[in-house]
């Protein structure tokens, strides 16, 4: 019962064959190889944007981060959810990779950024010469509570970023799966709806630990400061075939929206299985793989103690909170047998 | 013919082994699972270090930044040798990570550097307010003339350092191929010869894209700064088993020597068969697998036509200069098709 | 009417001597001289701290931003209220003096951080590697509201901060504005409260461009790196004594406690003034020289047409805001000719 | 006998009337007062150039470190002299400001950039990803030896640097002394030269403590950051009416020439007072006021001890050097003083 997060799954099969078909002779390093070549072919293709860049990273927090800086002047604001990933739980990563521009937090519930309170965030931003300067928007789909962000909704927010001039960069830690969330294909969710670069996460869906920055504007110069500021922060890998050829991998035949579906359907049956119960309530919606339940105080060490493994949360007035995160491997037996273990839960006392 | 770099080859079949045993079930992320663990254990006893403390990155330049920065304020010099990979091919990393360091030079013959340049150098830096203060010396072994320090060597520089209170970094991008060269142990090659932090490379002697950051002697402080560092820069991989699986099998039954004595074999039978070449000079001594030659003006043509991969050097006065490296998957017939190649280069027409 | 604020105001006649004074011969620069040694000596009297260290630096920026520089590293949070000085008006100073600690917003009314808010803040950051660390605290006084903490209020919210182990930052940017206004003593109102460094600021309150800051419990060894930071910064200026010249006139028969008395006495005259006018409210209490009125829309034009000055706050429902700041040089006819203008500021109908 | 700085003189007491007639009634703060604006008109006159833009800050490593960031990003290359005072003597400062820029040194004999070298070092900076990019050329004016360029060696090598696209920063620490040195007019020093960005300083010409940063040919945009730049680095003082009433001063009626001047003049006469002495070597040329003579040992014990000051440098094979700077406060007495005591320094024995 492994619900800790999506990034504690293993790789598919499919995925490590590719690696090892790519295993075959010298490649020239640094992204000059052949797969990696034919990767940006295959991702201009599937986001229907011919003139895309893409550039291969190790971790999303990089991805992130080298993207806001790319966007992002030190003295500027990156304007995001209040509890976005780059604000929380990234360690300073934007800040670091930025030379400290400032992330502004924007409210709106259920992790989604409410458009008239981004609004009012930007206008009452970088005034003047003594404030930090209107940088860029930051998106994040599927958001940190577990719901997602509509085609729609994010042509919204990004159009009124755009309306004062501002970029806007999308967190796609989980891309693939607010795209079978909602329906979407990646051009819609991305660049037809005002999205200027994308962290397309790989690793919380199936890879050993890739992420692509998909660029869907961006000048040359601009692509080349990228490049600099990539290598300097040490995220430019020598040996790029092993990167391309996992997500070459994971694009074909649609792997990544299958594992995405074998994910959110685990959530969704988790979450089915919780909704029935009445001491649990499901704090968020639940749009994809991530579930908040709140439940009884003392079932954390009922359910730990039976072997489910997930994030606790904050404990108030004799409940408890938890974060459940389920993955393409997550199988139904471990869904069952979780659900089993809550069955079995004490329940409180009535007053 | 590919001698552009040694990580240009590809992975040892027992490594990818490894990573197929390793995708089993789930596992904690962020460095939390048992592989990890394991490698822990198995650098201790490799480097007969019990207290070491280890760190897996994904690159040479996040390994050799982060230590610096953990090693050296943002006021503070690093001394190293002028063509240090830390002051010429990392893009500044090394500036980025310790918020402005400066990195000193410090001259020497053949990448290594001179005893008493470095006590020279030290001595009338940060001598007040107004210079920037002693930080770290930072060696690399392999030099980037492809020569080796041998441990006294090394124990000479760390001493000189440690005598102005600085403690020492190896890069070792190719340090089992010092290794191999010298018939050091790592130990001695390390903290027994004052190494405080080794940058231990994997990816240029087999690995996918892995590198062991070692602390010998580390504060617990020290390590968490490391940590928050790490996470920081976007370092902290997820997935750590799959790193682990890499160094745990590279280490196993001395795999990482055996690669490393082969990419130096093949590289001794390169030197070989260029020595006999009247007009070919070698420029440094050949330690290991990097060859720095000299020939006749017109013989790039020849070669990179006739298939050969090497990076090119400067041109004058009628010579050229290259940099081949050999790997660990260097053929012998690879090394003898290349020195048919130059057999058959023109000659320059006697004065 | 000159109410932009109180650093439009000129520099007492006393303090202009003082320079004309410490103009004779040469003197050693970068504060070696004997001016800046006996602006020590006469800190530390006036604080009753016979331990404290004083730097001098040009603007209040500075001071705050190289003050938690000292106290809070790159992946820390500085807690500071929601509308500090240091994170709404230095575009980013603290930031970039850090490398990018995070500023952590703390509610509280009119200006003050609320203990409990502090302490929830506190407890639920850095609770992990993945996010950014527990580094300092920063309160102002007088706050960016015009109201004033009380030496008890900061000691309460000093003693949070040092429960969670962390420092104190004082930014006193109108320090002796918060003494009169409170009748506390330097020390009562610092070091006794629990303060470890302050920002004493001495442009508001009559000086050219002079800020001390005061360090109550340093190591030498924090104080090396301060002075190392402030050179680098470009913060340390050669010619001290004209620096040190103007503090120690300012200190001298109380004449910094004397412009500050003068500068609040105004404003509690202005506040007296508009508090008996129907049409206008104060939006917080009146502590020391700082007054945010709000008014009927429409008399900014009347008022600014008129003659007076000031900065215009938002405009909401038929009602405008401003900020008004007096100084030690706001006469009772600038007052007067301010009230008179308003009296002639024309009223709404009634609806 | 005070020859430790030019920045250890006092202020000419036109200066100081300056600062007295400007201390009149309230003035908007952060440079939009009447006498900010009146300066920029007068720079733009005195430099013949009607576009320059002007900002004054309170130190020279200010000025420098914030030229530079706007010129160079912070993986790129700032070539300056070997010895310049950016590189050795401002903590930094430059990469501080430019989050990491590498100051790549050019050699040159005393103090001046060789051309040969500079355009081979520009040639071989910046070939590839992995390698700081070309970013900007730095001169300094006075050199740090007590040279001067001409303003045709100026316009050479900002031509070099044009030549690879580079802009110049001009480091005028004694940028009076240089002209006054060369009989050049201050446009043909600059921007007729290729100068970029000037720092014209004050402070070690009779100021208190201001230079200012003089941009000739700069974008809105590239202005509108620097004015950024300056405030987010704590350099924006408030009261700048202060710091232009002095900079107004000083280039009324040609003040800072004869300053400079007079500076000159004593250096002079210190130089012509020592080449005539058989024991003592000049070891570069005089051309300002800064003298670097070499002499027995055992000099140092008497001149200090007999009451001069100044910088002692290294002891080499029985021989001391010294820098030796004046200021436009230096008399003639105490010249003849200091060679009277250099008089009876005792001489070595005759070997």
């Amino acid at each position: 019962m492994h619900f800790t997060s999506d990034n504690a799954a293993p790789i598919p099969p499919r995925v490590l064959a590719a690696l090892t078909a790519a295993n075959c002779g010298p490649a020239l390093p640094y992204g000059r190889d052949d797969l990696t070549a034919a990767l940006t072919a295959r991702v201009r293709t599937v986001f229907e944007a011919p003139d895309a860049a893409v550039y291969l990273v190790a971790t999303g927090t990089a991805a992130n981060a080298l993207s806001l800086a790319t966007l992002c002047p030190p003295w500027g604001a990156v304007f995001c959810h209040s509890h976005a990933h780059v604000t929380e739980d990234e360690c300073g990563a934007p800040e670091f990779f930025t030379h400290g521009a400032k992330l502004v937090h924007v409210p709106g519930d259920h992790g989604r950024i409410d458009p008239q309170a981004l609004r009012d965030t930007i206008a009452r931003t970088g005034s003047s010469l003594h404030n930090v300067q209107r940088g860029a928007l930051t998106l994040t789909n599927v958001t940190e509570a577990g719901t997602v962000y509509s085609p729609d909704s994010i042509s919204e927010l990004a159009g009124i970023a755009r309306s004062f001039g501002l970029p806007t960069h999308l967190d796609g830690a989980r891309f693939a799966n607010a795209l079978v969330a909602t329906g979407a294909s990646p051009a819609q969710m991305t660049w037809q709806a005002g999205v200027d670069i994308l962290s397309l996460g790989g690793t919380k869906n199936g890879l050993l630990g890739v992420e692509a920055v998909v660029f869907f504007n961006a000048t040359p110069e601009r692509l080349w400061e990228f490049e600099l500021r990539r290598k300097r922060a040490g995220h430019l890998l020598s040996k790029g075939r092993y990167l391309a050829a996992q997500v070459l991998a994971w694009l074909e035949d649609d792997l990544w929206l299958h594992l995405a579906r074998d994910a959110n359907a685990a959530g969704h049956a988790l979450a089915a299985g919780l909704a029935g119960l009445p001491a649990v309530t499901l704090l968020h919606p639940v749009d994809a793989n991530i579930l908040f339940p709140e439940w009884p105080a003392g079932w954390h060490d009922h359910l730990q103690g039976g072997g489910a493994q997930y994030y606790p949360g904050d404990t108030l007035a004799g409940r408890e909170t938890a974060r459940l995160v389920t993955s393409w491997a997550t199988g139904p037996a471990e869904i069952r047998a979780f659900l089993d273990l809550i069955a079995r839960a004490p329940l409180p006392a009535s007053p």
